[in-house]
């Protein structure tokens, strides 16, 4: 199948259920205007925490929602309230442990998977797992394309760890945000702020930008992303080449990678797993359906 | 009017507008039970970027409810899906320039009052003014209180500036988080963190704790809080004291006085107010139903 021939939710999903999902350029390739989303599959016993961790950091943890009850992989409940659970958010077809072109699986805190991971959790999913559906970046990054401030950037941000605290919720604590960065001209960066901020449910406006973040942020090495490609200038630089001196500077958002980062840290007990990175739950609804706030 | 004689959050609200609401020693003794909340109150352009500051930062923000319209000030409506309007939140009889013991006012980013501030704001109210209704920590006061943990505790907690960020929302940047402080021995924090969790509209469990946390908020002094009382120990003595030495350790929640802090700084043109703190709007809904995410 090509990428032209995926134009909806349910078609995204039941390409990854085939395995027949083509290998994905960009998110805007792939059902353009539908909401690409992380999926992260819980042990019942955590999963009250991690609700609360959402709802306490919603920039890095944006709930659209979660499996109907433990043990559920083909129904799904709105955490918005204007998403309705099968008009609008999955209209059809969904099997949570099948519709992601690859899964990253923990074992009592260990990954047990490499590189894209394993094509289905058919043989992983127990009676007492819940599934919860976080918003990606790909609504923002659509906005920007449209903007005309994403052309020609590359395919797969690079995404780096923190030392920005998660606001702590019972068995999570000590857990640190993951951020996505993209670089534009420093005159951009309000114009990037404007267009990126409406989509509140899915990252919305940057968390940080300049040079100065990068160290309020914690960041290690610009040029290391501890996921993704490393960032290049407009001119094909290293980014970090240029810190300070250049008019091109780095802009960072919550990434929902912080929810795998989280669960890893913690070391639970029991299967976990999460779509691999770079692979995502298409929905039904669209970008402008996470672009209001009530 | 004696505070035995006010248990509802009409009769709350109607003693603050007649100004016969007797000072108060601590939130459980007006309308107990009931949600105490801020208010804030801005001319109406900053309103978009106010509503998703809030959205962004619900530990610092828990917006409750704003007012129906710019200029309405007898009406509001809910911002959490299961608070119904009028039914729950405020069953009748609200006038948000009156309802609330003291108001702080800034003009021009100038605070124009001091102390306990205004009675009302009656004369200060223009046609695009909307109100915002942030929940307090009243609620998880309460929760400890009915746990045994804040037995014979100071009424008015101390608040601290910290040096943490608030996501930014358009207007609102480089503002930084308000917290309170209770202290309790380092053997019930996680005691403390259980009672309070549920209470995830109304700030819900502890951002930090221990002696660490001072350095890591970027508290100043922990003996010298901008608001609220000096912290003292069990024992009586200055809290910094103690500090590493004793077993009490500090414990910080998210404060919704950042409001005010947020508006301040920004220096926003116009009249901005809010209620003076120590003093709150008092709703018809109960601390229960600030304890559950959905």
């Amino acid at each position: 199948m090509t990428t032209q021939a995926i134009k909806t939710g349910t078609s995204a999903r039941l390409a990854a259920r085939s395995n027949t999902l083509p290998p994905i350029i960009n998110l805007s390739q792939i059902a353009p205007g539908h909401i690409h989303a992380h999926i992260l599959i819980l042990p019942s016993p955590y999963t009250a925490d991690f609700r609360l961790l959402c709802a306490r950091n919603p920039v890095a943890l944006p709930l659209l929602a979660e499996s109907t009850k433990p043990g559920i992989f083909d129904a799904v409940k709105s955490r918005v309230a204007w998403l309705e659970d099968d008009e609008v958010l999955l209209r059809q077809h969904v099997d949570l442990r099948r519709d992601v072109g690859g899964f990253t699986v923990w074992r009592d805190g260990e990954v047990f998977t490499d590189g894209q991971g394993m094509e289905d959790v058919v043989s992983e999913w127990k009676d007492d797992h819940v599934a919860f559906v976080i918003a990606s970046e790909g609504s923002i990054e659509a906005a920007l394309r449209q903007a005309g401030l994403l052309e020609g950037r590359i395919p797969h941000p690079p995404m780096y760890r923190t030392r920005k605290p998660l606001f702590p919720s019972g068995t999570f604590y000590d857990c640190e945000m993951v951020v996505s960065m993209r670089s534009f001209s420093a005159a951009e960066t309000g114009q990037v702020r404007q267009v990126t901020a409406p989509f509140a449910l899915a990252h919305g406006e940057p968390i940080d930008w300049g040079w100065g973040a990068v160290g309020r942020l914690g960041i290690r090495d610009i040029d290391m992303p501890e996921w993704g490609e490393r960032p290049v200038t407009r001119n094909g630089r290293a980014l970090g080449e240029v810190a300070w001196k250049d008019d091109e500077v780095p802009v960072f958002w919550g990434s929902g990678v912080t929810a795998q980062e989280a669960v890893a840290k913690m070391e639970l007990p029991g299967t976990v797993m999460a779509n691999a990175v770079g692979e995502y739950l298409v929905l039904d609804c669209k970008d402008e359906d996470v672009a209001r706030v009530s």
